[in-house]
């Protein structure tokens, strides 16, 4: 949150209703042949008929120049600090695998890899083993126990697993086994504080099992774990804003980050055809809801313009069922830029439009990031866009006397 | 730096170069008779065309209505918040003089002042005296002895001096001798922390000695100190931002001004033309450099709008000579604005605009407050340029998975 005491006095339930698209990789850069990014370049009629009504804007997710991450880019939008609240690599890998992951719990970003005789590091990714192969290996190092904390282990893809850790007093503020280069042994852990000592143990233990149950194999004789993570302890959203948030993700870590942020996640399919329609179903529970849109990003991801350009015009028929719901406030923003032509996340302001009763419109044609640049609400900082979003629902009354 | 620890997983070392130009007192107001700035008004054919491919914005040096002096406007714009680490003047004075200043030793601005027979004070500039009298003075006062540290005396110019004390345990926490009124005596250096006390003793010694050596002066028989000042501990840019950082500049502040923040400091010749020459010889040698051009400021400062005009149309030609070197990101920036309606410092917004191969122009026509105003980067606080030119120059990668 901003501060989740600051305007504490300030928040009041209403039964009005708040939306919040948030178009993952929203934000793009021009096509060298055209000029164009790929929201001017995709026909929009609904987003841009909205952003008419709309108050626009463009938020800066973290800073100027920082390319977030999605844990970063999703907990700036519901109003948490990023730079204060940061979502450690094992923990985000958990939540996007849909593990259990609970307070306290520590996870890992797991490897297999291959050594030599002497333990000395071949390969780091066991040749890319795939999941067929590795899911075995992963029942098989589940096995393990360690003195003083359960842990299990789950296969991802290919190579990679996630191991979870669960007990008392656990601490993820210990090292890395992965040296990052070959020829070289795997690394101890070492705590990094003094009440890590016994979670370094317990992983210190898990490796030294590992090595032995996985002996036999030619490629994944051996594991490395990366991004030891709690879930951060965040403020539950709907205590500090007095709502009842939901949120709807057809993809696990979306989920994840919701739940972290204190929603209450249901269930839907695996389309953003599905979740709209989870979200017509569930119109009435809630008073504020989180949607996610995936593709965008993917197809900015593989650098594919066209491709982002499409998924974007596959969005534009649901804008208009959503507003068909008649929420009260109306959003729709993006995580961070996924511009196509680097395919990347990056630092680029994403573009931002807010439909309530009280916005009517300002002149703005359409929805992009030229547009969004010359509306009224400017560029903020991501972690306003709750605030904005409460005060156009009624839901954020006057600061100070 | 933002906070030096909060991106440090993110700064990467790669081969790709930054250069950033800083134009001193780039920014100007409207002619009240042509309604046109400086900038507007300037024949600028590099700088209009390298806008058309740049992202272009304004910073903020300080806070809006904040107009900085030198040191906040460069320190800011090498990532430094200019509100937490502020260089005093005496250390400011010293450094413009190309006194070796080193970490520990207290800088302190000197005036030889007059006084009656009664110490009290008549003329605290004593009548401006010139170099050619105040330097015989300097050396006298170079003599002078304390206990328990060295003490040097450089001049200035005309009434001004540098005083250096150079020891163990020394503190700027003292106050000033200048009780800025004529008709009282010059004030006693008090401790404003108990670690202070041998400081004030070690200068009020000074002052006595001064007062022994002068006291046959017709004019100056005197001297007056203010602002004791140490150099303030940056954390060195190289280290934060991983990178190999050179200093370019005629002047001395802003040689002084690259060592505060760290940076390899090149010698070069006293012209900007000398500059850009050594920008090109070393080219190879460094990833990072700042290049400054003063005389815009100066012209601003004296309030000659039509000299001002001509330095920025002075500048415009280097502006090709240095893309020629194809940097991978080219920044022209600002410390501060300097208007000539106004003959100072000010607090405007400052025009700016990065070069990149990601930055393929946005419809902006020119280089100056109005266009910049409309640029893509938007108004952006001046510490956050760094984080601009690290991600454009892909060394700064994503924040959080």
């Amino acid at each position: 949150m901003i501060d989740e005491e600051l305007f504490r006095d300030c928040y009041v339930s209403t039964p009005s209703k708040i939306v919040m698209l948030v178009v993952d990789g929203l934000g793009g850069l021009a096509h060298p042949d055209t000029g164009l990014s790929e929201l001017e370049t995709a026909r929009l009629p609904n987003l841009d008929a909205m952003a008419r009504e709309s108050a626009c804007g463009l938020t800066t997710p973290v800073e100027p120049g920082v390319a977030p991450g999605s844990g970063p880019g999703h907990l700036a939008l519901f109003g948490y600090d990023p730079l204060k609240h940061l979502i450690g690599r094992g923990a985000l890998e958990a939540l996007g695998i849909e593990v259990d992951l609970r307070p306290g719990d520590v996870a890992a970003r797991g490897n297999f890899c291959t050594v030599d005789d002497a333990g000395f590091l071949t390969d780091r990714r066991a040749g890319r083993i795939p999941t067929e192969l590795s899911a075995p290996l992963c029942r098989r190092l589940d096995r393990i126990e360690v003195d003083g904390a359960q842990l299990d282990v789950f296969p991802v893809q290919d190579y990679r697993f996630v191991l979870r850790l669960r007990g008392e007093g656990l601490s993820e503020a210990i090292t890395e086994t992965d040296p990052q280069i070959t020829g070289v042994p795997a690394l101890d852990v070492q705590p990094l504080a003094p009440e890590a000592q016994n979670t370094a143990d317990m992983i210190n233990s898990f490796v030294t099992q590992a090595q032995g149950l996985l002996a036999e194999e030619e490629r994944g004789n051996m594991v490395l774990l990366r991004g030891f993570a709690q879930l951060p302890n965040l403020p539950p959203m709907g205590d500090v804003y007095q709502l009842d948030p939901a949120g709807i993700a057809a993809y696990p870590m979306y989920r994840g980050l919701a739940t972290v942020a204190g929603m209450q996640v249901i269930s839907t399919g695996h389309s953003f055809k599905d979740e709209v329609e989870t979200l017509r179903q569930r119109f009435e529970e809630h008073d504020f809801f989180f949607i996610h849109y995936k593709p965008a990003d993917a197809a900015g991801e593989d650098g594919d313009f066209d491709a982002k350009v499409k998924c974007l015009e596959d969005l534009d028929p649901f804008i208009n069922e959503i507003r068909e719901l008649e929420p009260d406030v109306f959003i729709v923003a993006g995580d961070h830029s996924t511009p196509a032509i680097m395919a990347a996340h990056s630092w680029h302001p994403v573009p931002f439009m807010l439909h309530s009763q009280l916005t009517k419109g300002e002149g703005i044609d359409g929805f992009n990031e030229r547009s969004c640049g010359l509306g009224s609400i400017g560029r903020i900082p991501a972690t306003r866009v709750m605030l904005l979003a409460l005060s156009h629902a009624g839901k954020l009354t006057k600061y100070g006397p």
